[in-house]
């Protein structure tokens, strides 16, 4: 296969599953794409990288999975800028053998998670490589002086979390165990969270539209590390409540010596949900749920400091930052 | 050293190097960058792959070359839609012996180049690798309906190119021969064309508000490879004369057996200079040379069917195509 041939064939994917051209969009074939954004915009820019062996295995994870991923978790830094996707960009690098199948599979993922989050396919860039590298530039576009940014966050303000923390992690801990996706029962819930996360495009773009988030960061890397991380934007503390932390819900099935819930909630990544701030005066307005997503109060945001985690009687947890980091010597 | 620190060291650098913030821009320390498009314009969306191995050598070329190169070749594809630069994205893996002097002398490069084609880094994503990955991602702007596509040229129009055509590969050959940067004389000319290339930015843009040029490409991976896609966008074939195609001038000194011009002008890559088509009364406008970049004539566009290579006695010579494809089985 000739790099030309390569590029017909991820157009044709595109266009297949219509997540090709778009009437204002320019795509594939010229030595850019062109969009002409909305009046009155502003554009979000955010890209990401995904790698065989530091983010997926190539002998785990079904290359469908891995297409839709590779998509998804993208887009969940333009959901938690409360923006709308608008197209992307697909830099994939990959072995010769692999252009067959596991491309097309690939591209049948990621032109699914195209479709379902609107965000159509308008170029890119490809090479060989020995290891399957993927980097996805995702852009957005939303109102201007709407964006949601890590650092409005004021003491006083209320901290929430949206779906449930640590089933991504579970989903990973049960395919590295059993190696296997199994067909149904809970724990195909926890790993479809892991393979096929969704991005919470539609509770960001509602929170800012209303106007009720001060500050929103997305929980990729966990809550350990992403909370500090709006903290240090926002140059204030906060006080998190371990009870009200919205766990997995183990099934009695469950292997023995599966992870704490707990552990899971606060260290797991990829779960793609958003931790957000809210005044005092707008708390009343949030919902308990949006979108048949759940929305949880865990704690509020205190004055510069510290970032303490207490339990039902007060006393206070450890809360270190053990989520995922790349450069971390392990 | 953790992804924080990284991420700071980055961002230090390009504050330092002027070539962060913006006043429009929101830039790296959020979830993604924000930016605020001229009203009245389209946006220039391309990304651009530059990996250790495959598109340098981590022993042969210097770390500042490297950071200016990633930054200059993805910005030739502004260049060949006729836009301006507004600011890129840096996704970077390396690992973490490389965080020191290597990864300093590659953002002062990339620095550099930013400053000299005002374009500043907004965001990206970092993690750790045992090889060098980079994928810039390059963002532009160009008034509405005046980008410069692949896809204008008709019979009868004239094939331009600018600058000389081998000198990069020239300059690839001499390092490979050599082992090492000459500190005079033409071969450092050479070499500097392929370790810090100019997109021809001004250039394009002028082609693209004079209204002179009907298509246009930048030629990254050969004229062999270039000129095909530019017809086969167009639907059109072409004629050129090699004769009139500014091939490198060779030294006297140059080493024997070095490589001959007209094949490193029709194969050779990196050259990032362009390549566009005029309509014939528009010729005239057309000047010899522009901002120190010299133009050149070098053919003009046929009917659809074949791209033929003429030499001075209008004898038609071999037009391969044998220009960079990363997927060609060697």
């Amino acid at each position: 296969m000739r790099e030309a041939e390569l590029i017909q064939k991820i157009s044709k994917g595109a266009a297949k599953s219509s997540f090709g051209r778009h009437a204002e969009l320019l795509g594939i074939g010229d030595d850019a794409a062109l969009w002409k954004p909305r009046p009155g915009h502003e554009v979000i820019l955010s890209c990401d990288w995904f790698l065989e062996g530091t983010h997926f295995l190539r002998d785990k994870h079904p290359p469908d999975a891995v297409g839709w991923k590779a998509l998804a978790r993208a887009l969940s830094d333009i959901a938690a800028m409360g923006g709308a996707p608008v197209c992307f960009l697909l830099a994939l690098a990959l072995p010769t053998d692999l252009t067959g199948r596991w491309l097309d599979a690939f591209l049948g993922g990621m032109g699914r998670a195209a479709r379902k989050f609107s965000c159509p396919l308008v170029g890119g860039d490809t090479t060989r490589r020995s290891e399957v590298l993927i980097n996805l530039t995702v852009i957005g576009q939303i109102a201007s002086r709407r964006a949601l940014l890590r650092s409005g966050a004021r003491p006083g303000h209320s901290l929430f979390v949206s779906g449930r923390l640590g089933e991504a992690e579970l989903g990973l801990w049960l395919l590295r165990k059993f190696g296997r996706i199994p067909s149904r029962g809970k724990s195909r819930a926890f790993l479809s969270k892991h393979l096929y996360p969704e991005p919470r495009l539609a509770l960001g773009r509602w929170l800012a539209e209303q106007r009720l988030a001060s500050a929103m960061i997305d929980l990729s890397d966990g809550l350990s590390t992403d909370l500090p991380r709006l903290c240090a934007s926002s140059n204030v503390g906060a006080r998190i409540e371990a009870a009200k932390i919205p766990t997995v819900r183990m099934a009695l099935s469950m292997p023995e010596r599966s992870p704490d819930s707990l552990e899971l909630a606060l260290h797991g990544g990829d779960d793609y949900e958003l931790l957000f701030s809210v005044p005092a005066k707008k708390v009343p307005q949030v919902p308990r749920s949006y979108g048949g997503v759940r929305i949880t109060r865990i704690g509020e945001v205190t004055k510069p400091g510290s970032i303490v985690l207490v339990d039902r009687n007060g006393c206070e947890l450890p809360f270190a930052n053990r989520g995922w980091d790349p450069f971390r010597e392990t």
